[in-house]
């Protein structure tokens, strides 16, 4: 096969503030001729690259979305048409980005590419929560992890064993997720911190108990993130 | 107590290459009047503030190194003779760096600060190796730990249960790592990738298998992260 000349990059947008994205981000943002972005991606975001053409290929959690391999598909063809190609991709592309279906893609078709990561949801909830996800003594490992809705794959995913807890897209989930460690032995007053549009402007950061996360987040709207474990106490007396 | 006028931001630098670190930190790092940053962070992160004073507070595994109480007194310090100070650590702030301590000495001596989250350092890795953490149907968690050699903390910690396995600061405490995994029951050909200096010019990528690692890293000079797990897997059939 004859190698297109695109270069395709997978770009981490970071969690929606337009300036939590990389400086090489912001930069190669800057120079696409063609921009692929998620549906979370933001409008500030977007207006890093105003020369750019614009595909929005959104997934999102409960509404119809393009399926992964007519994602791989469009950048393919992109990849075929423009020389610089970014795929923009929220959060970080390769913690719960699905990448690996991109990336095979891009191999079998013989296009270069690079990544180039960004600020992960869970760091940026931390910093806007002023919680550390580790701390001296008290937490030494942190588990990043998602319960999948997808065809074929049980929701019955086991809780990972570490000291700071985190679900990605917690906001169904985080209820069962809840039942199971208090099932499991864990303590009813577990400091639990929720992370609702984090980074952007209508962020809510909401501190409760295991135990009542068990009843379930209602009122959540955006993309929502749990983080749960010890090191989550505030060091001020709440929770 | 009176409130003293500076503010204080601790920013992840991220994993070393200087664009790497996102916008909002870099913005804030042309504006400091003082950096205290860590011995990780790289001459050319440092570049971004050729107007601030620079003041090494680094702590380097096996070097001798200020105390982590010292560093935060000199935070303080700073904080009364300058108006902006910013606080630079690498990978991510909330991630292995020690903020609890910073945060704390801050808010009691009732100083404004702001955290501004950095790439952490397993993410820039998966984006230099080009393998996702997580990947459909074969790793839906993702643990971050470290093997603690601090006084007073005993190092036998256990490793934490997930499909991807991160070891920060990995260098000399991988074999025993692939030691307890074997020994669990874990796969002796389980994928390896190990992250020595990454996303700098001398970044170095090894692949290997689990019973590999058991006997240890040898040559390794710069911070080594080791990712264990079957996402791992190149895609191009190496391992």
């Amino acid at each position: 096969m004859q190698k297109p000349g695109g270069k395709v990059y997978l770009i981490g947008a970071g969690p929606g503030a337009a300036d939590l994205i990389t400086v090489r981000g912001a930069r190669l943002l800057a120079q696409a001729e063609v921009v692929l972005h998620d549906a979370l991606v933001t409008p500030e975001m977007l207006a890093l690259c105003p020369q750019a053409v614009k595909i929005s290929v959104g997934k999102r959690s409960g509404q119809r979305s393009a399926a992964q391999s007519q994602i791989s598909q469009q950048i393919l063809e992109c990849a075929q048409h423009y020389s610089l190609v970014v795929r923009l991709k929220g959060g970080d592309p390769m913690l719960f980005g699905r990448a690996d279906e991109e990336l095979t893609a891009m191999e079998q078709a013989g296009i270069e590419y690079a990544i180039v990561p960004g600020i992960t949801t869970a760091v940026a909830a931390a910093a806007s929560a002023c919680q550390p996800l580790t701390k001296r003594g008290i937490a030494r490992s942190v588990a990043f992890f998602t319960s999948s809705t997808a065809p074929g794959e049980t929701s019955d995913t086991r809780i990972p064993e570490c000291d700071t807890l985190i679900q990605y897209m917690g906001g169904k989930e985080a209820a069962l997720t809840a039942q199971r460690l208090l099932a499991s032995g864990y303590q009813p007053d577990l400091p639990v911190v929720v992370i609702e549009n984090c980074s952007r402007p209508n962020e809510r950061i909401l501190r409760l108990q295991l135990k009542e996360l068990e009843d379930g987040l209602s009122d959540r709207e955006g993309p929502v993130l749990v983080m749960i474990g010890e090191a989550m106490r505030s060091r001020f007396g709440q929770t």
